[in-house]
């Protein structure tokens, strides 16, 4: 039953909401919050869902969206590749349990990423496996955007960009 | 899979311990918060539950350790009454899911109750179906006791008292 974590969590960013004035400085902490999770997190990401090394970015995107969401938040979001480049990709949310108990962001908390701390928990466990990635926010159906888009770049291996240049 | 709420959860905690030099004041702020969490848990808890009304405090102790901690942290803590009078249990757990992560408490925090927002937690939901309990920790062993105690003292109702009175 998620719902004690989707309460504790709410009580989390409230707290934060007090803490600081700005929207961003919420954000910042939810993300860095996150990301010291997901450094955590990914130990036992690995210890239970018995996956195989990706071999692409794409893989890991699908992997993300399939194996982890359906683990921790019991969703599963869709994929979409984003860049010819083949290092953006989109996890498209219809559902986003983690705002079950939120109705609208109040007024002057329009900036606010509520959910900012699963990005944070991305780019922690992705750091892990050696990925270094930006996951940020790009549609928030609290916002009233139509879904909830969380945008993840792969950022290029320094080995890759070192090969490229030689 | 609980390993996201329980690292979410200690985040939580390690922002109050940011926000609150004094471990008293955490505890406060973290039965404060659990029993916001509460009063909105317990309807989760009824329509999940399916659970009949109790007709005595030992069936609500029960339900609380049998049904809620196990719906909700996977654990089901042994239960006894610990006074004559009937109205004061013990909720006994060998293991507190929610401290997996932590070893130990900081010696500067050795009077934090780092679970305290469960207390919060079972009051809210308790006051709910109009129970009045004061629930506290009365063993740790984040504080090197042997088992995880949570104190319940259900209060005697106001209509109670006025029946002994006339």
């Amino acid at each position: 039953s998620r719902e004690l974590f989707v309460l504790t969590y709410g009580a989390l960013v409230a707290q934060l909401c007090k803490d600081y004035e700005k929207d961003e400085d919420v954000n910042t902490c939810l993300d860095r919050m996150g990301y010291g999770i997901g450094v955590r997190l990914i130990d036992d990401f690995l210890a239970h869902s018995a996956v195989k090394k990706c071999r692409s970015y794409s893989e890991t995107a699908d992997m993300i969206a399939q194996v982890a969401f359906k683990m921790y938040l019991g969703v599963t979001p869709s994929v979409s590749c984003s860049s010819a480049a083949g290092n953006e990709f989109s996890l498209i949310l219809d559902k986003n349990p983690l705002v079950d108990f939120v109705e609208e962001l109040p007024a002057e908390r329009a900036s606010l990423c509520y959910c900012n701390l699963l990005c944070g928990v991305i780019r922690g466990a992705l750091e892990m496996v050696h990925l270094a990635a930006e996951v940020t926010f790009l549609q928030d159906r609290l916002k009233g955007d139509a879904v909830t888009e969380i945008g993840i770049t792969f950022l290029r291996k320094a080995e890759d960009r070192k090969h490229k240049r030689n």
